[in-house]
């Protein structure tokens, strides 16, 4: 938690970034710029059991944030959240979402803006929090594609400002669950962990670009390899992660060309690795930091609900 | 545990079926014929700690095999077992098992099978105990492929007895991952399994076999559909079964085309699935008793190694 007071400048509405399993708040000034921030593991699903209106006070309070307005995105506006705030459909432009936003029913205006659904019974899909990053990070108008890197990574197509459709891939959800709980695990050294300049990440990527080999016998073949002396565990988590995300990217390809810019927001080590293989798939790629995303997506409503600007 | 004893046959080997999880022992008259069976939970896994010669010989002494020679296939002869029975490389010859045989440094006759290792970088795989299955379940000089689903499923191409190539898909071991540990488990009803029938193992076999979309999106999918109402978590595991089989053949209808007849290895429910899938997906399919598979290959090789045929 940082505090970054005394500039001179007053709070004038908290924005709050709540996911399943983190919590980020900042108190903002009328014109956008962080005052002081709050970061917690106290996510949607610590908060199904300790409450969500308790943890919120504690952290407004905190910020100095009382009596201020404040906006939230992401799981706290899950059925399973603190307030249900019904999804927009797509296509939805990205300024319908403070219209769509719910009011929470404690004292004070704290609002939690939609998520956004697919509501295709071929294409069903769903997104809480990301919306919200794309409004921060792209410029109205916009035209492309949006790639957010995750447990849940979305990619996300726009047109003029509008998202018209979407896909979830398990990306990060699957590299979890094998690295940790499958029979590859044992093919992989956990210290090691995936460089975008690592030989074998290029390797398990170009072998999902190429779309040659089922996933499911890619993923077996890391454990083969090391069983057989062709490879080594210090390269088998970097191998999986090239496979998984090349995976991805690979698909995200066949399903909408390449010639369209791709925004990809994302932060850290996991940024690097999209942006190499973004790259190497044949996309142009600019970068957008994830935090900043969200910051920036929940100020640009607020100013709009709240007509806080100078 | 059955015994099967008072035929009047008196035993003439032991044939052992030992994988990670399970332990399987007959005691075989010379024709072939078992006399009585044992079976535990014994696998490779517990036996790295309890012991395999304890183990062994408990079950032998039980089966009333004390002093007869032994065969043994599965995981027993894996680097990590019993004795390490080195691979045979592909392509290799049926019959070419019992020479591979290794024999364990304590009192009698005791082999352990070895398995088959396609020693490729580019397509490196493993197999123990399936190659034994195989032996027990075609006819000499079979061409065509043989499918072993499983844990970790194997799709292998025979040409005139010999195994020529295979690919191993993690088709089981993901399905119980996801099932239980992934976001997907919440749109799952545990207690309603996938039958043939079900609209819903057919939905997700079909959108799998067409190949347009990536797996990864199509497990969150099971997800979404039942969060905007397209889906009921009755039909989650259904669903999810008919993706990851559907995977699974897909791809090996693309590697392989679908002229050649498939040997299908396997029993009861799972058994079903595939043959439905497989007949789906466009291939001529047979099925072989995955037990009685293992215990006709260990037979076949017994009988060659002691020459007790009557």
């Amino acid at each position: 938690m940082e505090q970054q007071q005394g500039r001179d400048a007053r709070g004038a509405f908290v924005a709050i970034d709540w996911g399943t399993s983190s919590f980020r708040a900042w108190l903002m000034a009328a014109d956008g710029t962080p005052l002081a921030e709050r970061r917690s593991d106290e996510g949607m699903r610590h908060c199904a059991a300790a409450g969500f209106e308790t943890v919120f006070r504690r952290h407004v309070t905190a910020l100095g944030g009382d009596g201020l307005p404040a906006l939230i995105c992401g799981m706290a506006g899950a059925r399973q959240g603190w307030r249900e705030a019904p999804y927009l459909h797509t296509p939805t432009r990205l300024d319908a979402l403070g219209a769509g936003a719910v009011q929470v029913d404690i004292d004070g205006d704290v609002r939690i803006l939609p998520g956004v659904a697919q509501a295709s019974s071929d294409e069903p899909d769903v997104m809480r929090g990301e919306e919200t990053q794309i409004l921060g990070s792209i410029e109205p108008g916009f035209t492309g594609l949006v790639c957010i890197p995750g447990t849940h990574s979305k990619w996300v197509r726009i047109e003029d400002g509008a998202i018209v459709d979407f896909t979830t891939y398990m990306t990060g959800e699957l590299f979890a669950l094998v690295a940790e709980h499958s029979v590859v695990s044992l093919a992989l050294d956990k210290e090691v962990n995936a460089t975008p300049d690592s030989p074998a990440f290029a390797a398990g990527l170009a072998a999902a670009l190429s779309g040659d080999a089922a996933l499911t016998s890619s993923l077996f073949r890391i454990r083969s390899a090391m069983l057989l002396g062709f490879a080594d565990r210090h390269d088998g988590t970097a191998k999986l992660s090239g496979l998984l995300i090349g995976s991805e990217i690979g698909d995200a390809a066949r399903r909408h060309g390449r010639q369209h810019p791709v925004r990809l927001i994302a932060a850290g080590p996991l940024a690097r690795l999209y942006e190499t293989a973004l790259t190497h798939a044949g996309f142009t790629t600019t970068t957008a930091d994830a935090e900043l995303a969200s910051r920036r997506g929940l100020s640009r409503v607020a100013l709009t609900l709240w007509n806080k600007r100078a």
